[in-house]
């Protein structure tokens, strides 16, 4: 049996879906999440925005000694994605320990632009 | 009711604005802030310099329950805002506990170049 | 004798090895690691995936006194590389307290894009 | 009186100065350091190498109330620079608690990459 580690509880202030994307690759943010236990970790997302509610309680499951790097344009709230171009904010709680970390790729021009940060875990 | 969450005073040391932009999108920063609360943050921001005497007591309201992404060209004091092509730096200090990501875009060149940290919590 | 300083077990949850590269530069990640003391440290990398089983126990020293920045298509458990174009996580762990920096730099296309994150403690 | 904030101790394990520039903008590292406090800070740089002993006690002074952002290629140790173009670490002492951040522009191509990290706290 392996332990989980890390934090139940994470914050990414700046989330955007870029609206364009040329040359080879597509324009994307992903959110990294490793699970180190043995057991599959249930994950809870609200997506903040600057001018209307919330959406809240989108859930994703991360199988037990896997990691998971989910697509922000993957995440639906009753059949609903994330607006593109549009400026938010995530929040992720799990009911055990993972680890958390966001990066983005634009590709609004042809060449790539590449950002990452670890999400700020929240005690 | 939903609680603060996060901490009230964050450091981002390296603020630049580019001079320049081209292609299609403008060079600039962005400090990303997530108010979890129900209740509206009020922050007040310090540019420190190389060179000169800080810019102090910036406001900036963040409706509680909202994320607001800042652009610091946007940061005024008595109509002046924060000189491009110079180094500075960025103090936040909240009434409530709030998460604070910094973000910069620069598209000196066509192509754009992409930078992001959490901004450090002083506790 | 200089002591030991930074944390035992450290966690980048993004990993993720370019197919392509272009330009000068190869496409390429690296895991930066000091380690500040007198002493060698022995580190062991777990790689975690999507959908298959870790590779455990992949073994590098580092020096004292000294920094390795570690590419990761030099990891290899009994002969075979980590497997490029796939999303994966890294696992490090040290016998004595090191610091761990993760960078990517991806130059699919012919002008490079850079990412950097500070691995997470776990404590 | 201000009051000093953050901490005496941190570490960039992830340095390297480009040997190549291209475009309008050069190459560089900044190691961006904010003393909050009405007193000077005196750092302490020490360069650590992967084949070779550190360069140590390079001393850098940050004035009360100012930000510096220090280019990596102007620290010498009697008179020689930081070698271009090689793998190395940083780690900075400082008398009284300071915050420092870390920045990379890479220019090998005509178009920008650009990486940034808050530098880990040694505690």
């Amino acid at each position: 049996m392996f332990q989980a580690k890390g934090e139940k509880h994470w914050v990414i202030p700046d989330g955007y879906i870029p609206e364009h994307s040329s040359g080879e690759l597509t324009s994307h943010e992903s959110v990294c999440v490793l699970n180190c236990s043995s057991e599959e970790a249930l994950l809870r997302f609200t997506i903040f925005f600057e001018d209307r509610e919330p959406m809240e309680d989108i859930l994703v499951v991360i199988p037990g000694r896997r990691t998971k790097h989910i697509r922000t344009s993957s995440l639906m709230k009753e059949g609903m994605p994330i607006p593109v171009g549009v400026p938010y904010a995530i929040e992720v709680k799990s009911d055990i320990d993972v680890i958390v970390q966001y990066s983005r790729l634009d590709s609004t021009q042809a060449e790539n632009a590449l950002m990452s940060v670890m999400a700020y875990p929240v005690r």
